[in-house]
């Protein structure tokens, strides 16, 4: 278990005493590997409950306390199920939809109730000698360490641990330590089921809060020794969901036991005395299982063939495995950084979090919050793909798999929104848990159709990274298609110039523009990865109904695509006629009035050149091969000016076009923006669950941003550069067969920076350093300069929206 | 009363065998003064209650049956009167309404319910003889002659005639009578007030019909003698509504009466034996009144007063009353139509409605629908102004005051709104019924700012017309300052253009658009209107704060307005852009695919040139002065082929586009299908109340269609010309203190056209015809010779839009 120093926080900023604000603001210690904070503040308990989610794509877990209170949302989570409720439209249109999906708080099998003689453990009363929780980033666990005084005055300690077990799909394990400190307690134990749980689907609407408060029907329950098992069913979805629990106890002497089950709560009574200086010991393993197809027998079934298999396993065998798992996982994905303690443990936090919400999804999506929550109702947009997966494609490539299998699994019901729209192909929906489109305001939903692109991308990268021609034949070459297909019944030419009018690109304070350049440039190269595809493997295209024709347009397309520029001001337009937009008075606007959308109507928002998050920026990141270096420059500057990053979107894309452009500190600013998101609840909303595109982002900025790794048309290539803070940062990429290990460092005498490459795995492989080819060959190193950079011009933002900057130790 | 000719409907078609389709498939007789129609046809009867509202301005009753039933929609409405509802929205946005408003069915006084012998009077039993009713556009009066034999076999004559009086504002009046036609009878009468009717609130949301069901809450009964009073109070909106009956009894032999008042129902019983060749009269006068602030008490006074004055003045003085209202009305207004018998009728109820909707509104809106029905709502729009009041304008001008005298009464909302929105002066709401803007889906409500230029540009009319000093001291300069504002705090310069970005035009398949050229042409007179306006009026401008500069920018912004152009093409661009979005293919969209916004996304539409009403066209009619006739044609030609009129508001400015082009015949066709969207259902929604600005546009078609009426800058100018089938139009105006009768005449044989301009009233006018001036005096007649029109190029419709071909006898 995490050795627990029990520092009072109030001590804990003589360590770090050069730190920057994120990590001086937060409750959390700086530490490489776990994230630990001490006392129990009430005001963010909502916000540790996010941050202490424990979820392996499959189930979630939020980081309440397993007293059950005090607490803010006490989410459980089996990722795809979901309950359906109306969305109400004051007028409505043609195509909007009329029912709406939100992820459901399902069985609750974290609670273990505690009572100590005859009060009931409940942190709020009595008094807390030291109470400490960290997460574990190596082991996999969240780690409870409490002692406390009842109200009566007997003294207690608690010691939890806690498991979402990246081997056992279904299976969470609890493991409950009870210890009196001054003489013999009596203890009681009541380890739960429960369903319906009250408080678990916050919404300022009546409307919701009545169809969601209670939205799981009870069909099954059934008890016998420590042993039970729930199953529920949604009211409208009619989705099915077992739960069940198993237990092993470790008494020092006399104890009862009873089980019971019944409608919503099945329940496990422990009653015990344990002498001073023992301990009583419960472990809990909890299994779930859903499905829309399978009864209630068979899930019932499902869950308690998982307990049996857990149970053979033991806890130390579940410990080990958990271990074994993310010991694999580091060593292939790990991102070291030397210089600032604070930001490696935010990168690796954002790391951690992202593997968890997508490690055994095995069908089901990467969601916006991950597991971790219900914010934006549970659903998955685009920024799954554009910043969560590239993550995943690099490190642990299965998982990203999963994401697009579920992509492709939604193919039904993306070919009937696109029908339904009059479009041919795909239109992935902007938002959703089934594939059904859920996007209840359609200029910054179906108009976003840029969505579409993204899954492309994702396939391509995917397909480029790993070859698995499995998945090319069965779901890639069909992705790619019907997504190319979408975007050329959308677009139409003029002569040969290939528009896209009328649609939304990723910037939200923009909608419904002509030729938006980002959503342009990312549908060219999906036109042309789907025609690369099919000419690859034709046998699959024919199954398809492509023919040469098609693939003739697709190609005439992509060359043909428009991309706006203003000769004036000798910029990229990011959408037709942006740059003659009035500019947004940012000298005038108090930094009360942020974010802007809470303040403005859409109106003023999209009439003027105010951007939300990165747009023109994201397409230089992605599509870097189309804009000259000195274009990036000017473009950069000119948007950079713009952006107000009301999104968490934003930093880690103006963070790798700012290293590109030479605006190395700037990079470094952004970096720490994005990795702070969460710990330092930079948007103030990490209650409802993680940010896991901006955790992506941390990825991104050491990768793409100081790595300088681009992979245009599937060839990676590299422009390291590290910012003045930092020593080194290293990285590894598994790509084309190989474990690539990039190193960055700067010497510490002459400031000179140079850079390792060394395949870690692998026949070898060719990549580009600065421009320069380098061939690396299993166990040769290439360890190449750092060309010195050339000063540049600095940039603005808008007043009041520059990040906040950077010092660090190393500094 | 009417004199009924028992004509059959299966025999009516041998008088107008030439008439074309919209007759043909009506059931109401061709009559210049009365629309009539014989039978009960259980399939229109919501139609028909529409057609035969009757109303004026402050009250509305639909033209339901006495008896109750057989019914479609039994509304009584008062001008003004609301229940407010919930407006949800499945992704809220800052500034969206969250509550809206809805005209509500007040206590209804209309109903008179018959029991002959044993058998209720219900013509869905028993046999009808004989059933017909006819609005008399000159008496103002809804006459009823029905025959009918009771299930038991005793016929019955009823007779009835309604009035809703245009002298005395909140009363309307049943003469009702009873005469049994074989035998004497026994019969026994129900006169009912009758609040929170069913079925009188329709919505397909069932969160709507929860609070819509029983809007009214009892708050006063009382009754004695022949009289009565409810007093109702609405749940949210807490307005309050008092309904007062009254009745004067005429009976041959033995009677008894009750009166009773409680809760929701008010009953005068009338029980009588009526001998044969005798019958039973019952005058029913019935009072209305409502108010935010008056007591109970108070408005029961008010009604009682209404009464008694109603009682004195008699039934024969209420017929007498509203025939010298209208006489009055129709000797300044009445448009003559020789040729077409059916358009000559079409286009007086067409007047007769609009008259009905507003004559004594005094202080409240003209609405979309008048006080016939609650489609949408019972809001009102911009067309009330851009539509509706230029008749009123030019015929009765004080009512078209009334409406902006509403307008200016809601001010305070208005620049509470534009505030709200980050914006100066006043932001009408797109729809409303308190000033409060009521519109759900933005881009189509909020974004549409040019709600604003036609508020200016009616107030400015109005003022040219009418000089009305108190007016303009009172509202017309804040009402103009206002709007101005508006626009100068939209509106951006570059350089010396100015640039009104992000709206949505008349058009409603495209949206949120830069300089839509309608929006910035009104922009520019509206801000040409408030610098005249401020310069006229430098005291009242002083009061609204405007100086000096605030007026050259005005000036600045009009002259330096952009109208987008396409130089390629040589027409004007309806927005920025337009001209190169994809076409529609209009040649695959089936005709069961209109209106495309039921069966297409916003999407599709917004990104292509299709168009569902003149927008462009509209700017020509109302900025006429801007456009050179060949910029016109080609405009029209180019704008004709892209617009589906999937909406009424369209067909009118067509055919006014199309006279000035030169494109008669066409416009000859728009007037018809304009003229008849209510009489031949057209739009299928007739149901929910009339299309209030058609029928506008049915006058506009006549005086500024083939009158060539133009008042730029209120110089008011003619160039007639006659479609073919027409020998003559002739029309009155009212302005400058003048009444203006302008003739156009066809020679039967030379077919040379003159026009004839006459002064009725007033001391004389300049004029000019066909662009040279005519100065008319008193008594002197001036004729002068329409000027041969040169041959035209055909336009095209879209594929399956054209307008039907008119033919008429006179063809």
């Amino acid at each position: 278990m995490t050795d627990f120093t029990g520092v009072n926080p109030a001590d804990r900023g003589s360590n770090d005493a050069d730190a920057t604000e994120y990590e001086r603001d937060s409750a959390y210690r700086v530490d490489p590997w776990t994230l630990s904070r001490t006392g129990l503040d009430l005001h963010t308990l909502a916000a540790s409950e996010s941050l202490y989610s424990l979820a392996n794509g499959h189930i979630g877990l939020r980081g309440s306390l397993e007293e059950g209170e005090p607490r803010a949302v006490p989410g459980t989570y089996v990722n795809g199920f979901f309950e359906e409720r109306p969305l109400p439209h004051a007028e409505s249109g043609y195509g909007f939809p009329e029912s709406g999906e939100t992820a459901v708080n399902v069985t609750d099998g974290k609670i273990i109730r505690l009572f100590v003689g005859d009060s009931p453990f409940d942190m709020r009363y009595g008094s807390i000698e030291h109470h400490e929780r960290a997460l574990d980033l190596r082991a996999g666990t969240l780690d409870r360490h409490t002692e406390w005084t009842s109200p009566s005055g007997t003294p207690v300690r608690v010691t939890s641990r806690r498991l979402v077990s990246f081997a056992q799909r279904s299976l969470a394990a609890i493991c409950y330590d009870v210890e009196p400190l001054d003489g013999d307690a009596y203890v009681a134990l009541q380890s739960d089921l429960l369903a319906n749980e009250s408080g678990s689907t916050p919404s300022s609407d009546p409307r919701d809060a009545a169809h969601l408060d209670r939205p799981l029907r009870a069909e099954f329950a059934a008890a016998r020794d420590s042993r039970a098992v729930l199953v529920h069913r949604t009211r409208r979805s009619k989705l099915r969901v077992a739960a069940g629990m198993t237990h092993l106890l470790e008494v020092p002497d006399e104890v009862e036991t009873t089980i019971e089950a019944a409608g919503d709560l099945a329940r496990y009574t422990v009653t015990a005395k344990v002498p001073r200086g023992s301990r009583l010991r419960l472990i809990k393993l909890v299994a779930y299982g859903w499905s829309h197809r399978r009864s209630a027998p068979a899930l019932r079934d499902q869950v308690e063939a998982a307990l049996s298999v857990a149970r053979l396993t033991g806890w130390d065998g579940l410990i080990e495995q958990q271990r074994n798992f993310l010991d694999e996982f580091w060593s292939r994905a790990d991102v070291e950084i030397d210089g600032d303690p604070a930001l490696q443990q935010a990168v690796r936090v954002s790391m951690f979090h992202i593997l968890q919400s997508a490690a055994r999804a095995e069908g089901q999506a990467i969601s916006a919050k991950g597991l971790s929550g219900v914010g934006y109702d549970g659903h998955t947009f685009w920024d799954a793909e554009v910043f969560a997966l590239p993550m995943l494609t690099y490190t642990m490539p299965a998982a990203a798999r999963d994401h697009l299998v579920w992509r492709h699994a939604t193919l039904g019901e993306a070919r009937a929104r696109a029908k339904e729209l009059g479009l041919r192909g795909a239109a992935f929906p902007w938002r959703t848990i089934s594939g059904k489109e859920n996007s209840g305001y359609w200029p910054a939903g179906t108009a976003a159709f840029h969505v579409n692109s993204a899954v492309a991308a994702a396939t391509a990268r995917y397909l480029a990274v790993t070859g698995d021609e499995d998945f090319e034949t069965v779901a890639g070459v069909e992705l790619l298609t019907e997504t190319a297909r979408l975007w050329a019944s959308i677009g139409h030419f003029n002569d040969t110039e290939f528009h896209i009018d009328g649609v939304t690109g990723p910037d939200e304070y923009t909608a419904i523009v002509d030729d938006n350049l980002y959503t342009n440039v990312m549908a060219a190269q999906n036109l042309t990865d789907a025609a690369d595809a099919c000419e690859r493997r034709p046998e699959v295209a024919a199954t398809l109904g492509v023919d040469a024709d098609e693939i003739a347009l697709w190609r005439r397309a992509a060359a043909g695509v428009a991309m706006p520029y203003n000769d004036d001001l000798g910029v990229h337009e990011q959408s037709l006629g942006f740059t003659r937009h009035a500019e947004w008075d940012f000298a005038a606007t108090k930094k009360k009035f942020y974010p802007l959308l809470l303040h403005y109507p859409y109106f003023q928002l999209y009439r003027r050149q105010v951007i939300k998050q990165a747009d023109l920026t994201l397409a230089m990141h992605l599509r870097g091969d189309l804009f000259t270096p000195e274009q990036k420059e000017r473009n950069f500057a000119y948007y950079e000016a713009r952006t107000v990053r009301d999104s968490s979107l934003s930093a880690a894309t103006q963070a790798v076009l700012a290293a590109e452009t030479g605006h190395l500190e700037l990079a470094y600013d952004y970096w720490a923006e994005v990795a702070f998101v969460d710990l330092g609840d930079l948007h103030g909303n990490v209650d409802d669950g993680l940010h896991i595109a901006a955790m992506g982002g941390s990825w991104m900025v050491a990768v793409a941003g100081f790595g300088g790794m681009r992979d245009h048309g599937g060839r990676v290539t590299f422009a390291p550069r590290l910012p003045r803070a930092l020593q080194r940062i290293a990285f590894q990429l598994t790509y084309g067969g190989n474990v690539l290990r990039v190193s960055i460092r700067r010497d510490g005498d002459t400031g000179a920076e140079e850079a390792t490459y060394e395949v870690e795995a692998g026949p070898g492989l060719r990549t580009w350093h600065h421009g320069e080819p380098v061939d690396v060959r299993p166990d040769q190193p290439v360890t190449l300069p750092v060309p010195v950079a050339s000063d540049v011009e600095p940039v603005q933002q808008p007043a009041r929206r520059a990040p906040k900057r950077r010092h660090s130790n190393g500094r």
